[in-house]
């Protein structure tokens, strides 16, 4: 078993590259792999991201929307994603609690004692063997938003993601052994190239009989 | 200022005495009185309580519920509760974080040490000063409730309603000088004027000008 996550901003291409990994780690290994998008995935976790996302929701604080995120994760962590390191798959997800960190902490400025406890309680403790933050410039990231209609988190204006980009990389700095630093602006073959580098090793090394 | 709280089960009087009290306190004190209820009063809390309470998402696990409880009572402390004691009001809540402690823990089992974390979180450290813990016989406020339509909780069955109430008891026994332990199959004007005795003689103490 293997939990790999996905971090950045929207528009640094993460979810294009869970989804690569997701079909590469399909055909190359015989174990069960499952692909999970955190808030998402089960029926209580959707309704609990669209009631974050929505934009009558102004008047939310940083503290509940830590809470909300971090109830969506409660579910999606006990029915989907810790039977399945049970069973033996491999789990990509498309942001776990370094979201929480880097938005929350950084962006939103919540104490970091307060995201760990909600993460703690959120998770139970698990956390992934691989993080991939895919690192790319603010002005990059939202020429590839640009078609999307924003959101009440995309509003919060660029100072704020500029703090979420820098509490990213000091994340990545705190713990180089488990969060790996790539450079999103490369071209997505190229990106997905060195992903996988990463994976491959470290499954074949955690997996022999893979 | 002043934070009061009500807890117990559903049925066993605590929302009628808290509205005794509301009406009281008003009558006799020119402070300004704050009525909340918990998970409440904002439309975003509102919004997470039906949530909480659809018996549609039966598939909700323990620490989801409990983050949800969390999110909605920070909404409430960040926007109503903190910003009237910080003006000296009195705050009247109809339940708050013991609620999650009988629930939570003692009734669905989280161990207390995160139901712990989740309320530390929810609201930056806030305790009431005081807490009235109306205690019932299950059978006595299940026939309060009868004429109601059950939700998700009410429909949780009598085993989970008796070890909530022990909770209460086990809270009660271990903070007597906080929680006061009512017997709540007395008469509701009797009930009253016990709960206005405590109050008005702690209130006289902490506002003497008042």
């Amino acid at each position: 078993m293997m939990f790999i996550t996905f971090e950045g901003i929207d528009g640094c291409g993460k979810s294009t590259q869970a989804k690569l990994l997701e079909e590469r780690l399909r055909a190359a290994f015989p174990t069960n792999i499952v692909f999970v998008r955190d808030p998402g995935n089960t029926g209580i976790s959707e309704s609990i991201r669209a009631l974050i996302l929505d934009n009558k929701h102004t008047a939310m604080t940083a503290r509940t929307e830590l809470l909300l995120y971090s109830a969506a994760r409660a579910q999606l962590v006990d029915t989907i994603i810790a039977p399945a390191l049970q069973s033996g798959a491999i789990v990509v997800s498309d942001r776990f609690t370094d979201s929480t960190i880097a938005y929350q902490s950084f962006g939103r400025g919540l104490p970091l004692e307060d995201i760990r406890r909600a993460n703690v309680v959120a998770t139970g403790g698990l956390i992934p063997h691989l993080t991939f933050f895919l690192d790319v410039p603010l002005a990059h990231a939202k020429e590839r938003c640009a078609s999307k209609n924003a959101d009440r988190l995309e509003n919060a204006g660029d100072e704020f993601f500029e703090r979420v980009i820098h509490g990213y990389r000091v994340l990545s700095e705190a713990e180089p052994e488990r969060v790996v630093c790539l450079d999103a602006t490369l071209e997505v073959q190229v990106l997905h190239y060195r992903i996988w580098t990463v994976v491959e090793t470290m499954i074949t090394k955690k997996l022999p009989g893979a």
